[in-house]
């Protein structure tokens, strides 16, 4: 419980909010709410939550806004609220994949640090560009990785980082989920619809949607670099363009293998992200939807249960639980650590700024080095990974450079 | 994710809430306090945190309280909330047992609704004086008996409604955890200290601690009434009073037969709660530590895995639910659901106050009957189980009617 | 793989083993003959496998039996067989429990080993008796009190006589089945026919059937002695007057408490008997439906799950396991190491007999200390705790000795 | 418990069965035995347990052979055995990788049945050659790919089999160990140093040792065939040349994709061979450390854990089940279906010979279709699995068909 920051003088104000996209309906929308609540470190005060006026509208309603802050188009808010006293300091966007690059452009040219849904944007040549616009704006730039804000994902990162695992030799990462195992997107679903729709997906259907996820956390918790990838990307739903399952092998710099399958069609399966790491000292496993608890196995000894809230918890871990052991953290929790990490980093520049008399825009702010919330890095690297998927994919599967 | 409420009109304002108890290093305090955040129903804005001054009023500030709002002294603060425009219109009840019934007493008395934690009161005497004092003043009085807000507790409850069980023969319910296998109370930690210092906790350790958790289980999901109980209460730390170890047999009305077991000495036990009902037509089993999912097999038939968030989950479990299947939810989710339901209670009393041109003290309101927090007959009941247990034991381990 | 056993000489004859009971359509008679059969130390070679003369025929040719060795009555069989040469050794009793101790006296008056299915008898009287005879006899007496047989139920209690989990405070151990949730026994189904019937059952149903095998699980990891018990035995199926759900409360002679569930009427489980055992040092879990792990909890430390097979498996466990870790093993293999160890004994005694010139039946013969079958006094003590139950549950449930 | 047969007649004699390999030290050796033995079907009788003349005597004796049986060359054994009147109808060949073949032959032309472990040969000419050579003789050669022989694998091939899966998709299957994370082959450790040598292994290391049962598990319970695959193979044990740990990638002709790893690499995992297939109506898994239990969801409703032993279990499984629900069965049962399946060929030989006077050797016998055990068809798409894998990756990772 160590999110709650304690002392003896008043808490500092709030950081204020904006939202584009999430409006009724929306799934991601509700979450990166709440996760942003969950901590006490937001205010949630205005959103572009849907670009049909009148949902826009009785959305943000809905939501508490006050009907002056509740906009149908992300420039004219980018725009208004920048010119607020009490406006913004940040904007999630939450949008499908097409809009991530023009919404973020428009907050971060108005001075508005950004929290971004992945992947970061649908094009590597688009994410490559924002990511020049973060470097020259100094402001703090976080894309919802959500799964690298589970304790057990930091404590597996920091297994690593100790060395305990010995030379890291082979990852096995999947993310199988079996929603689109029917044609959901002619049933009018509209998540379904978005999704297999190249024009605002993007060039990867399961790849971008949960196929990032899974090599993200690969990358946070190892910190392999791959060096080549080979990728059969699939479709089975009759009609569908975009892959619905998705399988790839990995060559890391270092000689490690990895296997990863995405899928979205796989019976059975809710949520399924799981990663296992094996070194030349021992092996870990953590299953996303058990998250309180990660396996170590020494090798030669037996496997180990570590629990959340443990004393055997490491500190990168306890530093983001909130709750005793046993008494079980889940998904929110995990996205709220990512929202609760950027308000540190906006907390920081905001710091910064007061102290050099100004906006502090000129570089980025020190952060604690144990905030590792996901930044345009981990954005971009995503991206860079759905582009050398689709590319050998689509010569038949080769092997490719990442 | 029904927890938002959508519509075209503007939300309706938070509920002001206070806290008594819960300042720096109290553990519940502080589920409280985001438990009434997560669904954005109450605003925080007053407390008497600690009753040691300057603690209190640290623990006000970190909070981000303003200072004329923070207290030392409940009484005080029942009073001077109750006479301000914006005063509190619930309080939180976060103290260590013994103070909950003049707590919730001076604030009922002040006309404010109150989430008392539990167990309700340290004497039977106590409860049902309380409980007098509620009924008089038609306010909301919840209790914390969290367990019974996870979806799947729910979905168990409405199995056993529906009669898919058939006739209920066999529960099997225990609540274990290990902290207290070394006498850690010797060591100043706060939390374990007052836990076994029976002016504080009352005739009951372990069992008031969570036995009564495990016994509002069985309650909620079976409907299950006790007609005797035999328990053998044990205090194994070296010095204890109170039982760390609850061992109990239980015969209900219909036949049905029960045991429940509490102890806070069973090492590897982080949080176990765990509930098996067995009726003639099938039985289920559900797991606090992995609360997502419910086992059910009707006889003679393969057991499901019951999935929050999937299309098997009934209505009941579904209102209740934010995120979808494999995307976790835990012990704050379901905690915030019993927070949610009271905020319901409360504007339904709102309303009907408004309806009638009054505060609407003179009789309860009525409440959709899908809402199911704990009330103050829940609470009661926890506490008329502690004293027979504790009867039962001193005696040697009897039969004695609950 | 230690069961095998090497050398340069010719390995000893195998051990000519009989059978009581155990024709076509018995369980438990093919479990005995396959678990005599694992490690190649029986033959097969004589049997009344049935009251019924041509169901005694039948089954005996179609198990390979010569046409003489075939008899319908068994005090025929122990008359002719301790009269051939190549006559029978050992025998198995696997009859319904009432024809346990007439048949034992039988074959131990013949001067033949007996292998007797649990529990011993039906009245502790038979059972005290029984064990003179044996005693005065000097044979080897075996009880299959088979789960005793598992490798990491060897490692539990090898766990516990170290000291590793200190001193014992709490066992919760439970034996769950459902098959008698409906009235099997009304369809003719033999097995379900006698064990409800208190002429072939005694006095206990459930707490005989498979609620003895609990208490001896107990016994044998943990030593414990009983000083009272609480038994709440309940029929549930319709007519039933033996118990088929037994609820049993423990108190041990050093201060320990513990729980026993034993359930014929419990749907979803299979064959659950599980068990766990704390301590002020510690505890550890197994469950016998995934026998190959146990789990180990030091206090404050991660669970860790010990494998059988593994380096981490304890000598005791070691000894009596045949394949490598992730193997697994099952019932049949722990069933099997039973056999295996009285046949050991057996073997002990011919070689005593051989170099004292004669039989070697007037003392017990020394055994290896690891060898741990359960022995005529396990038996006894089985039937003492039935015998304890049902005065204690015929009482209304009170606390009886042991 | 199918296995054991009934009837009125006396039961026919055992198989005499002999063995090449399997002396002291020897792991699969003694599981073989112990696999013979378990139905009673075998007279363990002969052997060539070793090429080491002393140590060849010494296993004989140990195991009860009588002098004149223990041999030291197999081809000397065929021929003395084929010229005997009581000499062995088949043999069981479980030596190092590369005398398969050559010991096949010289029993196949001695006119002797014969069980061989896998990979059956280390070339894919000396498969074909072998194949050639059992056709032509008519007898009966069954290879240990005993994986198949778990009930709840049966299981799985039925609901297949069945559509009940509508058309297949995705596999995903996995045999990780991880006994060589060390360089176990420098320490003498026999088992280890001829599986990392190329002369006694052939061409695949892993692969060969464990990805074989992989991918015949696959095709044993699927039925799909296999397009093209593409291999990373990769050593990562300092100085070994043979793969350790193995990636491939399948794509199956009716569009089907597919992923296997298998791994001798992988701290944490004992001997976890785990298969999962989706298909556009429902998936499964089945996880041979967990054998008794097979998860199936059919899409959309909850996932079902469908027990060995229970009456879910379908007509496939339950012949090769010995015990109740609930009394796990495991590695050597399986083990033991799979020699017992052979038996029913071999004695439907003896009859179908006695029919016609002769040896029968002229064709195959006809077999109930239920029996399933590998032939050596599956033997020999094991060996051009391995090839095609090798081929592929030692072209840095092509796709090659197979």
């Amino acid at each position: 419980m160590t999110i709650e920051s304690g002392g003896t003088v008043k808490r500092e104000r709030k950081i204020r909010l904006g939202m584009v996209g999430g409006g009724e309906g929306a799934f991601i929308g509700a979450v990166h709410r709440i996760a942003a609540r969950l901590d006490d470190e937001y205010e949630f005060v205005a959103g572009a939550l849907s670009s049909t006026p009148a949902k826009a509208k009785a959305s943000g309603l809905a939501l508490g806004l006050d009907a002056d802050r509740i906009y149908t188009d992300f420039e004219a808010m980018a725009k208004a609220e920048s010119q607020r006293d009490d406006g913004i300091e940040a904007v999630a966007i939450v949008t499908p994949n097409h809009m991530h690059a023009p919404a973020a452009q428009a907050f971060l040219k108005a001075g508005i640090h950004v929290i971004c849904d992945k992947p970061l944007t649908t094009t590597l040549a688009d994410a490559k560009k924002l990511k020049r616009l973060v470097e020259s704006t100094g402001l703090v730039f976080g894309v919802t990785h959500n799964y690298t804000g589970y304790p057990m994902v930091r404590h597996a990162r920091e297994l690593v980082q100790r060395g305990v695992l010995g030379d890291l030799r082979v990852v096995q990462v999947q993310y199988a989920q079996d929603w689109l195992t029917e044609s959901l997107e002619k049933s009018g679903q509209k998540q379904a619809a978005w999704r297999v729709d190249p024009k605002r997906s993007g060039a990867g259907g399961c790849i971008g949607d949960v196929g990032t996820h899974a090599f993200n956390l690969v990358d946070f918790i190892t910190g392999l670099e791959v060096e080549t990838l080979l990728a059969d990307l699939h479709a089975f739903g009759p009609g569908r363009t975009l892959d619905d399952n998705t399988q790839i092998l990995l060559r890391y710099k270092n000689g490690a293998r990895g296997m990863l399958w995405a899928s979205q069609v796989a019976p059975g399966n809710e949520n399924n992200l799981s990663i296992r790491v094996y070194g030349s000292k021992g092996g870990l496993e953590w299953r996303q939807e058990e998250p309180n608890h990660l396996l170590y196995t020494p090798f030669g000894q037996p496997t180990q249960i570590i629990g959340r809230g443990t004393g055997a918890a490491l500190a990168s871990a306890a530093r983001v639980s909130r709750v005793p052991a046993g008494h079980p953290e889940g998904y929110l929790e995990g996205f709220a650590n990512i929202y609760t990490e950027v308000a540190r980093a906006i907390r920081a520049y905001r710091n910064e700024g007061a102290k050099k008399g100004k906006t502090g825009r000129d570089k980025p702010v020190k952060l604690d080095p144990a905030i590792a919330f996901p930044t345009i890095d981990d954005g971009l690297k995503g991206v860079a990974f759905i582009e050398a998927a689709v590319k050998s994919s689509s010569k038949g599967g080769t092997w490719v450079k990442l």
